[in-house]
């Protein structure tokens, strides 16, 4: 009995169709002016209150739009969409990260025109959605301060794909003993150059930066 | 193009060789009388903290090992190490889970008849070491205070097959403003009658009541 190589030579197959709805995706947003984010990291790294936080402080000058997925439950969606922002759920089932297919799906009633910035939160994984192209501009991982400095040494493929690296619950800080500097110096060992934002989205600190990043992303076409 | 079929074959496929293999496993563990405990959690639940202080407080009484699961690096065989007992890393690559056939090959080297106790600690995913069956006796699921109250809702295959749930970093349950009420009563939710324990490595709460727990599992021909 041989499962491995069939089995890569499946999932081979499954990403190349990711990649071609990935592409076709990108090619959409970009035609219709909108710029993508996503949000990966572990189960429990703040994902959604960082979202809940960024919405809130765009939807008055921007046009956002948030698509969240999880295994189950439809509770993230509730929790962002009192932001008051379109948001969908994707539940996923047993499916443990997004694909392509899942966002071309969620956005067939939505018009597209008329949204400026659009959030994908990923399930919470720090490995399997590293795989999966979701046709995104820009990737940010998330990783809180309670999670130990040496995640991105542990985790690379996920910190090596991101376009930015977002260090959450910076409220937490001294309680958990975070060592930032130890954080920052494996995050470059594994990506080196890669912009690191430190944040809180309970006291507000450091979102002030992330929203300059997120609006030097305009898209060009608005 | 019909990717979705020929995956959920293959994966059958695998899976059902996973179960032949830990089948195998579990009667081996039974023969050399051998207590098995598998620990799953997100990263950064503190899972390689609380077994380097559950093999340190067991070490001096009895004979245990353990294995331990990550994506790359062999920094937690390091730490782990330092409690005495034997450890070894299965480094996995880009596989987000152990499978039966990593323990079966990491234990060749191992003579079991002299081991009481085998932990495995998992790949930090809280979605697909669900499905993979290790052989093991108790399989423990972790969460910490910092991750919020509604994980077990969100990831209910992993609570669901559990046979203990352990909620660890009591000590920042202040600072994270957990609500642990409501964490039980979302573990409940998921898998009625679940045993829930609550500890800190860090101040060795509830570790007493782990130890006992893990010692009613003492292996019957020892």
């Amino acid at each position: 009995m041989k499962p491995e190589p069939r089995l890569v030579e499946v999932r081979r197959n499954v990403l190349k169709h990711n990649d071609l709805v990935a592409r076709e995706l990108r090619a959409r947003f970009q035609r219709e002016g909108i710029a993508v984010v996503s949000l990966v990291s572990s189960p429990g790294s703040g994902k959604t209150r960082f979202l809940e936080s960024t919405l809130s402080r765009m939807n008055s000058r921007y046009r956002v739009a948030a698509l969240v997925g999880d295994l189950a439950t439809e509770n993230d969606a509730v929790r962002l969409a009192r932001s008051g922002a379109p948001v969908k759920q994707i539940v996923t089932g047993t499916v443990c990260h997004l694909d392509a297919s899942m966002i071309r799906s969620s956005l067939e009633e939505w018009h597209l025109a008329d949204v400026d910035y659009l959030f994908i939160e990923n399930v919470g994984n720090l490995v399997c959605p590293a795989s999966y192209d979701l046709g995104e501009d820009v990737r940010a991982v998330l990783m809180s301060v309670t999670e130990g400095e040496d995640k991105p040494l542990k985790y690379p493929a996920i910190f090596n794909g991101a376009d930015v690296a977002v260090i959450t619950k910076m409220d937490l800080c001294e309680a958990a003993e975070f060592d930032l500097e130890s954080a920052r110096a494996n995050i470059q060992a594994v990506r080196p150059g890669l912009r690191v934002l430190c944040v809180s989205a309970k006291t507000g600190e450091g979102m002030e930066e992330w929203m300059e990043y997120i609006e030097s992303l305009t898209p060009a076409q608005k």
